[in-house]
């Protein structure tokens, strides 16, 4: 895990970039922007301390869908999809294994979309 | 935890059934008919030891959306929805944060349809 300070308008990760972990909010809030917000004036989704983001890039491969950038002072902590993995390993068989077919079923309906 | 034994052809559960939990084959194989499977002779999807089935049922209130029956002798294993939210609050924080961004989407995806 890996804590980031960000300032306002920093950059988290943006649409196209390679995905290799997901996020989460410390403190301060997150503006996530999507590929058919052109002007990006304001975020499609504003995120706040103990929420998640870029949880995607812990169940697949495909680079981020979004665009998402700090909208105050904050603080955000990196997940790399090895210590997600790491961690789902200490969980129950049964939850892995609803995990793991969320993540299939999710993985179908946006490629389908 | 319910352990039941099961013949070929005995249901498990219908669409439309209130949903209560999920289901592991134990021991054998079972088969889902969808909706759409009017005539019921060939399962959509055939489920053999250690895949689940009925997993939305424990992150949903929704009816069962199949129809599912033993395929031969089998063995399978039904989950309360309370059994397994209690298996979460062993997981970590992370993981049971990513599991809910998961099951809200995959509502939100089959909600749209």
């Amino acid at each position: 895990m890996k804590k980031m300070e960000l300032n306002s308008g920093n950059t988290i990760f943006k649409k196209g970039d390679p995905a290799d972990g997901l996020y989460i909010v410390g403190k301060g809030s997150v503006g996530i922007y999507f590929p058919t917000n052109h002007t990006m004036e304001k975020p499609d989704i504003v995120l706040k301390a103990n929420d998640i983001l870029g949880e995607m890039g812990v169940i697949d491969t495909a680079p981020r869908m979004a665009t998402a950038k700090a909208l105050e002072e904050s603080v955000i902590i990196f997940v790399s999809t090895k210590e997600f993995e790491k961690k789902l390993e200490g969980s129950d068989m049964i939850v892995r294994g609803v995990m793991a077919i969320l993540s299939e079923r999710l993985r179908d309906l946006q490629k389908r979309r």
